[in-house]
């Protein structure tokens, strides 16, 4: 089930990644690239950083299939149909939502404390949108306030899943709980613009 | 041939990294830091993505004094002499070539196939720029259609050093007919502005 | 040793780069994130480069706690006071003499030539400051001007540590002169404004 998780959630995020290329007047290998770097990087950071065997798309393509295919039909989409802004910030929840969850796992999975795990599965889950807008040279949407509590809610399903599952409930029931959780206070966060108190130097 | 071809690469790029920190005020610190940066951020990244034994600039510091003797040579040379563009956006094509060929030579002695080969072929030429581009602060070049066909060139090389091997020509000849592709495909695409259709969202 | 002086450069750093969230607008997980990249990300690279056994914050989550810890120290302390400007600097100094000596031990550890432990040494100390910049959308400090001889500090510490080494000085004091020298000549160039030569191309 991870397995599938992760195709969606890739296929969700190459689609925001080309989008981004949007205004930058990017051809099609250009938007390629950013939504490559969108979908693959943050699983690309996780595997590098925890030793794994080897990166995840290099191991299996199909990932590597799955972009080609997303980015085309974003392409081929919006030469005929205004992008669904709103139906995209809620796909973007569930992407975030599964990429946590599968990152915590993996990191579980290489017998990681606690602290790893929920720090590797909020790390997988933001890095995507990170690269994606370093690369398109904006300040990341994380380091804005403009963002609804977006690490937060990776933060809270993964905590879910790991209580859930040291109370004794199944590792399947309780991965679906973490991805509920988080694409349900990110759905919550999008829809009333819940946000955390903003972080400045007071002028004294 | 491929350590050769390697080097030549390096000294390019490097020195397009040395130019590119020009206008941003660097000291001869900073325009090393940048010229290593775009000359050996690529394969850096490739070797770590691959999980290749070591990286290749620590395995042969060979490297590193070909970067610091390339980046001592521009910035005397541009004290004295104008830096002349179009012979550099000539080496640069022929830099491409070459990290191009290089690396896909590379992931296939890795034992991949030929997506990943073409991938990270690619992925070698054109990261380095890429990382140029974001340290000083600009749109990476890869993501404005001002770039004509720098992608396209080096995955097309890459098909046809790959398409010449499996057709049984000898690796040495497919090696320089690839490199053949990507400098002519890229000289042509700078001499008549050849540029693939831009991508943008419609206003509907 | 280098352990707890490896510990201070973290809380030093993830302080800096805390307080570079500032006028960004982060809420307190993007501040967190800023904080962590900054003190974490030069000893990351410097790991996955040197392909160490794993990386160190992972092998070791103590760093982890120093980073939650600095940061939320720093929330707290600019509500209600104004950050010290020139003792962060000193701090900043100290923190860069700190890691640049531990990344250029690490590299010797693991069995490197002369030339790789100083580029190491010097990029654990530069990275985090970079990777700050480039998250925050700004030209990283090392390629402006302004910078008084950051790396030229660094380089020289790790060059007077290894010569003291090869002269027969036992290591921990050898360590020390190194993180002095480093610190006293960063002290210097912030106290005097010294700078090395700008580099631009002339116009000719």
């Amino acid at each position: 089930m991870v397995y599938y998780l992760g195709l969606v959630g890739v296929a969700v995020f190459a689609i925001s990644g080309a989008l981004a290329a949007d205004r930058k007047g990017s051809d099609w290998v250009g938007v390629l690239f950013l939504a490559s770097a969108t979908a693959l990087g943050g699983g690309t950071l996780r595997d590098v950083l925890l030793k794994r065997e080897a990166v995840f798309w290099i191991a299996n393509p199909t990932y590597l299939w799955v972009v080609i295919g997303a980015t085309v039909f974003t392409i081929i989409y919006v030469r005929y149909f205004k992008p669904p802004t709103n139906a995209l910030n809620f796909a973007d929840a569930i992407g975030l939502a599964m990429f946590s969850i599968v990152g915590a796992k993996i990191a579980e999975a290489e017998g990681m404390t606690p602290l790893i795990v929920v720090t590797m599965g909020v790390f997988t889950g933001v890095a995507g949108g990170i690269i994606r807008d370093v690369l398109a040279n904006e300040i990341p949407l994380i380091f804005r306030s403009g963002e609804p509590i977006y690490s937060v809610s990776a933060a809270s399903g993964i905590i879910a899943y790991l209580g859930l599952k040291y109370l004794g409930v199944p590792s399947q029931t309780a991965s679906l709980s973490g991805v509920a959780v988080i694409a349900a206070t990110r759905f919550a966060g999008i829809f009333w613009h819940i946000k955390l108190p903003e972080f400045s130097v007071r002028k004294h």
